[in-house]
């Protein structure tokens, strides 16, 4: 896509990683060109960025239904659109499933933040991406710096190193953890991110979906795929090479950086806006193993991938229930596992799942982390 | 060179790197055949090698004539060995500049770890590769390490950016490193190596040569070739990209991997010879900025650097006799710096050097050296 105008479809354009999309695609007005602009609801910030971007499409799941320019469409019209080169799907939870198959049947290069679509449906995606000559790309800090520590290398890989900061709580006991609110948990300690996400990186839950996600992203075994836990958040993953060399990317923690790579990619270009690591001053950086035990939610999520078929999408969805009501102040912090557990437990799992069996489990998920919240089980 | 047996010519068999590589074409023995072996002088050690590897050719300074098999060849002729795929050059000083000469107009794959005659003739060793599509490979670890960010990588580079541990006398002061001796020097925090590179590290005036070898080997201007401390000697350096990113390279501090790498380019290959960093295992890794006012060795090579022509050759060879010196007791530790300073000050520069040129300006610094050491002048 080398210099011509790139034609975007941003779907979740309002949530924190649309918002910073948009800041690249401001940056870089000349290279990239909005299409279509999609959003859960209408709000001030939406009207504004269909004033700014002026996109011939938009889409908004509940709200406003646009009345000539720009037209309105629907999200798997949006993700196929003629002059979209490149579709984001920056949405949340399993929103940008049925946009990232509509996109990827119309062979269009899918950048995914919404990395829940991953987890749920990664055979079936990177299926539809092959035979379809569509192709994924990831957007998120630590897939972004296994895929650039990838370029170049041409042999096998030993193993991904998959960083993780631990998240506030880090060696909590379960007691106090019991009595952790959401105004806690939204502090993340070196990320600005979306409520959902901030909740999973505080469970380390998140970790887990980005294992599955490295696992179909890299075409990588599990096995192969490991955590440890990095508190500062500067370097953003790292593989060991065969001959037992480690490679690992470096920056601050923005979201923009891994954004722009997957916009311009395989271009690298400079942003004065991205700050860059200041050698001036010093830094410490640590590893420290996981302790698996004190990150109920990540070993949920490495069992449910490692069983697949149904599991993965069982446990994000139970997951997205379960964090909502601890965000709503329903449940505590560290029932949110107990009900991801709960759920999977009783599931019956359905192997290689069309969409239509991962959406019937999904259902089933939410149905049942509800019943199990309310203790009916 | 994929899959078929590569014959190396290897000058300076019984140094540390020499030693290192012999442990590597050991361990790939069907992959690497040993062509020519050449070492100063006679041994145990290099007779056991010749034993061993079965060379055609073997070259000495001074010892044993081979009467027969092996033959015996002069460094230049070694270096050019029709048989010889990769020629790697682990001599030390000036010893290895024309052999590399010779071993470039032959057209070689040439590794070097003689990092002195990157330094001395860094302008000429590259013209000559280029004119006669040769390679110059570097076996450093940490030229290895930005090779490797490197890969892949199409864009100009914003800076590249060396690690250095900082030696064992760091933040020491003045009057206290007055009184270091050769014995408190030769004991590097983190890496085994022969004893001038030893010196060379705690002065940092290692980093500076290391400085001129990236500005040839990668081709970028000195401004943006930065040093940091790092002291536990774990990343062995890092690149940092037009868009801010930062790759770093890892691995314990062993150069079996950047030999290893050298001689298998662009492959990699399992080494269980080669230990793996133990994730399972806490790790602290500092940056810090490099004091220069401590460091006088690295400020000299820098300046020399920049002036260019036959400052760096001077720059060299004043080290090599100082350090020699010191390591005989002769001199203080402090007193490296100032003959290697007292040398640059009253030398008559040729721009664009010649290799007669620098090798005059080797034999004029080697003997200002020792007069300044005298105190002569």
């Amino acid at each position: 896509m080398a210099n011509k105008v790139v034609g975007i479809a941003l779907l979740g354009s309002t949530g924190s990683i649309g918002r910073q999309t948009l800041d690249i695609v401001r940056s870089f007005n000349t290279r990239f060109r909005i299409i279509g602009l999609a959003c859960r609801k209408e709000s001030e910030l939406f009207r504004q960025q269909i004033n700014e971007f002026k996109p011939e499409y938009i889409c908004m799941e509940t709200g406003m239904q646009s009345q000539g320019s720009p037209l309105s469409c629907t999200l798997e019209e949006m993700a196929s659109l003629p002059g979209a080169d490149l579709v984001v799907i920056a949405t949340t939870g399993k929103a940008g499933l049925k946009p990232a198959i509509s996109a990827l049947k119309a062979g269009k290069t899918v950048a995914v933040a919404n990395k829940e679509i991953l987890v749920m449906a990664g055979e079936l995606l990177f299926t539809l991406a092959a035979r379809h000559h569509a192709t994924i790309l990831p957007i998120d800090s630590e897939h972004c710096a296994v895929w650039q520590c990838l370029r170049g290398e041409d042999t096998p890989v030993s193993r991904i190193l998959l960083t993780a900061s631990g998240g506030p709580f880090i060696n909590w006991p379960r007691d106090r953890l019991a009595k952790v609110t959401a105004t806690d948990a939204l502090k993340h300690p070196t990320w600005q991110m979306g409520p959902k996400v901030t909740i999973d990186s505080a469970t380390l839950f998140n970790k887990g979906l980005e294992v599955i996600e490295a696992h179909w992203l890299f075409n990588i075994p599990y096995e192969k795929i490991e955590t440890i836990i990095h508190r500062q958040s500067i370097i953003h993953s790292m593989v060991e090479f065969q001959d037992g060399s480690v490679k690992a990317q470096l920056s601050y923690p923005d979201m923009h950086l891994p954004i722009q790579y997957a916009l311009f990619y395989p271009q690298r270009v400079r942003n004065d806006n991205i700050s860059r690591i200041d050698f001036n001053k010093p830094h410490t950086l640590t590893f420290e193993p996981v302790v698996y035990d004190d990150y109920p939610c990540l070993k949920l999520a490495l069992e449910a991938s490692r069983k697949g078929g149904t599991y993965p999408a069982v446990l994000c969805a139970a997951d997205e229930i379960a964090v909502d009501l601890f965000l709503k102040n329903s449940i505590g912090f560290t029932e949110i596992a107990t009900i991801i557990e709960k759920t999977l437990s009783i599931h019956e799992p359905v192997i290689n799942p069309t969409l239509e069996d991962i959406v019937l489990s999904d259902t089933w998920a939410r149905e049942t982390a509800l019943k199990a919240a309310r203790k009916e089980f």
